[in-house]
């Protein structure tokens, strides 16, 4: 079952359910009561709004062994892999649906660079979670483009900036219910080209291990979303004109033109 | 001008403003339209909500020149002061009222600390300010306690444990929105006695400065919140038992309990 959040004429959101080539609307949402409406759009006109507005906004960084020897490789640096699953926070006013455009700041020095991961969106409130039953609280996957500003990231105190720049965290198309989240295929092109691809199984923490471990510390909350992290290199360097996607055979393909700021 | 949020007898959270003993209940909100209605209920005996729910939560870390040399002393470390004014993220869903107990996880190594802070809530959604115009878009002022747990807080990889564990976060009672943020006396208490006091007129980069260079790569949204760090030494370590008070002559005080958690 894919769920989505879209626009409708009069400029409110809705979820809805994608059946086919449709969205179903629905009164409610997936993390509460819903009942379908007799509203159906077509899926191609529609515009899609980001398909969950995080409370709290959790990124697993540092989790896949070939992107940490590439970054520490290019940058310089000596990230070794995390002994346990440690949650970093990113910002829900940077998020952008699949469709808008990503803005790089007049004075980034660079370089932008992608991170394509899969995201977990969780369902219901849950704390104390075994590993066995993590997953119960998850309602489903969707796709995350982790845009970083390099200089920024590795010169500033935090990644407010790097990493938390309006406009630099897509996130979408839809929702995915039915997936395993140990075992997908990540692509990721650039103008069309394949440019980066791994598999989640290559994480260091599964994500079982990682919401059982900070449950033990942390309440969930529905619509909370969880970035896995991503594997690999991170090239080519993206600039203005560039289009990036993020594409699962399930999920589907998140999709954002790059722009560069006009100075103020 | 005195905001807070209660509880209703039924549960359910009102806005509300103070005056004198009583809370003046009101429909709608600060951050859009409001109109007082015709209840009032006792102060003394109403319970207050955590007076903001932030989309955003952002933290001014080492900001103070003497809470840096205390910590660097303490913890063996070398944290320099800032050359700018670098945001951090805490956690929405680590925020209690005053009056709800803070709860030390039963794993905790410790020390826990409390950091007293003056918070700024945002009144409206803001962009590209100039400094000189960068606390027009502050609905007013709040207190907040950063608690810590030094050992996750050095240990691990980012603060999600350390200084976001469930209930780490107590801000309130009350926003007051007549008030300098550049010249405010804080003081904590430990079990009644002074344990704190700074003024923030020592802080490293002032708030406006603070909003300004933010607002240049981040929007912010009416309800967020920035909390501006704390001076000085943050002891005695808490212990189970402990009250610990956050006050300022303005906004009141923010009481809260020390408990331990019983292992599950």
């Amino acid at each position: 079952m894919k769920w989505c959040r879209f626009y409708a004429t009069d400029g409110s959101i809705h979820f809805g359910i994608v059946e086919g080539e449709h969205i179903v609307e629905v009164r409610g949402s997936p993390f509460e009561q819903y009942e379908e409406t007799s509203q159906r759009h077509a899926l191609s006109s529609a515009r899609l709004a980001v398909p969950a507005m995080p409370y709290n906004f959790y990124a697993m960084g540092a989790n896949f062994r070939k992107h940490l020897d590439w970054a520490n490789q290019r940058f310089n640096l000596k990230i070794g892999v995390p002994k346990a699953a440690d949650m970093g926070y990113r910002s829900p006013s940077a998020l952008i649906a699949s469709g808008e455009s990503i803005i790089i700041p007049s004075d980034s020095i660079g370089p932008v660079q992608y991170e394509g991961e899969l995201v977990a969106v969780i369902g219901r409130k849950a704390k104390n979670l075994s590993k066995d039953e993590a997953l119960s609280c998850v309602l489903g996957y969707t796709l995350g483009n982790d845009l970083s500003e390099r200089t920024w990231q590795f010169s500033d105190r935090t990644m407010w900036r790097g990493k938390n720049a309006d406009t630099f965290k897509p996130m979408g198309p839809v929702i995915e219910t039915e997936l395993d989240p140990s075992s997908q295929d990540i692509q990721v092109r650039v103008n069309g080209k394949l440019a980066s691809e791994y598999n989640t199984r290559d994480a260091v923490h599964d994500l079982a291990t990682c919401i059982s471990r900070t449950s033990r510390y942390v309440t969930f909350y529905p619509g909370d979303v969880i970035w896995l992290g991503c594997d690999g290199a991170c090239e080519p360097d993206l600039v203005a004109g560039d289009v990036v996607e993020i594409a699962n055979p399930s999920i589907g393909v998140l999709s954002n033109r790059v722009e560069h700021e006009v100075a103020a």
